[in-house]
């Protein structure tokens, strides 16, 4: 039976790229030994690694610009760590704005490191709108934010506009629509929605932000590091990089970021649409903090529950169940995802 | 043409887990679903990690003795941080045993986070030996060691008798010969010798030894909080973690360590012996200390390189060019090379 995969991540991922990734695994480039198998320092890996951060910055349009792209390991969570490592000074103060439990996480790491100003929250609400209308002060160093919170089905369509220095976790909404990404000096991301499988995690920074805390940073955190050492410090992820690598060679083939953002717009406006007029159902987030990635929604007669789930499930949809801090239902309708899989959803819901 | 992969790592994988992980990319367990795009929290996926771990401690003989084990991400060169972070007091002391590049970055990066006296060095002969008979001062809290020396090709055969945490770096030999492992308090290694691809770090804790240094440990950095969330505190490397679960799973069908240490055995006295026989090569490393896991020789007569090297590539050999910090060949020969390429190389030495 064909599946239609939901999953919130790791999630779907283009049907092409798995082939190619399956084949490497046997026979890399026509070596006849596995991709896992050789020297991340053969010509054949190092051509994959470059191919990779070059893709990266062309997608983004960053390309020449002063921006630099990683792929280290430890997640978004580690990531939690390195970003106030490497840019706030002892004495400095970082700025966040909480919009779930990512953005919490990152806010209790940050902690350990500095003075940290939540200048935002929308927590009171179960993290249901994206915050507005806040001042950043006039002595932060940095604000940092969630472009699209996985959880709760919120995502920034606005980022803050400031002199400070703007840092974007983008982990499950990255390479999904056009944004002028020259605004954020540093945008990380871990793999697995987007990009590729867990286990890689994308780090796009500008350079010339880096090295002016006074802070001695253990080599696997400092960013500088890694730039100086071409994202191969020590032995990078190989087999993530390189389906990271084939995924955003598939994006680059449907035309980029443009392309696919109105993919996703048509998947998002179906599936919206659908809970909107359906009055079995309803949404779970503010209609204007909406995510494109992750639709969150309830039924509106919990006695309904039963005999929907058995029906999704007998169409071969699979990773829809909410979050347990939610509850309901949740989407993700990823980059990969193909909009006759919202359709079957779509029809399932109507069925109801 | 059939390949004799000698590569120092990442390295040669048994061909029956590179055949499964292929098949897991397109279709995990009959899910109809690839192993990268399924959620790390699906029935399907933590029944391997906990199998992976559980493989690990049985193959160890650590089962039931206190012990956990993990599997995390950034390679033995976060471990060198992780290391001091969950060991070492503000004001105590970590002794260091230097045999190597490995060991001297592990020193660099424990040198950030409190006082270290290496005890033992062997820099002064470029690492072509294992130093004994040194003492291991009374303050210390660690000793720590690395038991094979991927670089210079030595191994360490007796580990030091000590009443202080025993801490190990089995990077490049874990799996490869029987120990008593429970003289370590941590081991940790890199996948990408014995054990899998790139992408996760094993590491294996005595769990009393954790919690005494009254640090306040970032998240990702805490042996505990990754413990406490059974190596799942973030999303784990999905994919390396598989490949490695497959290959303990490999190794136990061949009889454990113990089955594979004769094999090992066999191999490098294959090799060794035709170093010491054949005029024209010599070994690099003290004898008593040769690693029986990376074997460094170079020739005798440097005329003769290029006619060397032209028949090892005409027999399909790839990866013995020494390092550079050794120059001369390196022939790595880890649990899955089979005795046949071992053959094939020395069948060339003899022709030379």
């Amino acid at each position: 039976m064909k599946k239609h995969n939901f999953s919130a991540g790791p999630c779907i991922l283009p049907k092409e790229v798995l082939k190619k990734a399956s084949e490497a695994v046997i026979n890399f480039n026509g070596l006849d030994l596995s991709l896992i198998e050789i020297s991340h320092r053969s010509a054949d890996f190092v051509a994959v690694m470059e191919h990779a951060k070059d893709l990266v910055l062309e997608l983004l349009d960053l390309k020449d610009k002063g921006y630099s792209a990683l792929f280290l390991q430890g997640g978004a969570s580690l990531e939690f760590l390195m970003v106030p490592y490497n840019l706030l000074p002892e004495n400095g103060k970082a700025t966040y704005i909480d919009t779930g439990t990512w953005s919490s996480k990152a806010i209790k790491e940050a902690k350990l490191l500095g003075n940290v100003e939540v200048i935002a929250s929308s927590k009171e609400s179960n993290y249901s709108y994206i915050p507005k209308n806040y001042e950043i002060p006039s002595d932060a160093t940095y604000v940092h934010c969630t472009s699209n919170n996985t959880i709760f089905g919120t995502q920034m369509k606005e980022f803050p506009k400031t002199d400070k220095l703007l840092v974007c976790d983008m982990s499950s909404d990255i390479f999904s629509r056009q944004l002028d990404f020259s605004q954020f000096d540093l945008i990380y991301a871990g793999a697995q929605k987007n990009m590729g499988p867990a286990g890689t995690t994308l780090v796009v920074i500008k350079d010339e932000i880096l090295g002016k805390t006074g802070r001695k940073i253990p080599s696997m955190l400092d960013y500088q590091v890694h730039i100086s050492k071409e994202s191969m410090f020590n032995t990078p992820p190989v087999f993530p990089v390189y389906v990271s690598m084939l995924t955003l060679e598939w994006l680059k083939s449907l035309g980029g970021i443009a392309g696919i953002e109105k993919v996703n717009e048509a998947k998002a406006n179906l599936l919206y649409a659908e809970i909107d007029s359906n009055p079995l159902f309803q949404g779970v987030a503010n209609k204007e903090d909406r995510s494109f990635m992750n639709v969150t929604f309830t039924l509106t007669d919990d006695s309904k529950k039963e005999q929907f789930d058995s029906m999704w499930k007998a169409v071969g949809i699979s990773g829809i169940n909410g979050h347990r801090s939610v509850g309901g239902y949740r989407a993700s309708i990823y980059n990969a995802m193909p909009i006759e899989s919202v359709q079957v959803l779509v029809d399932v819901m109507k069925a109801l």
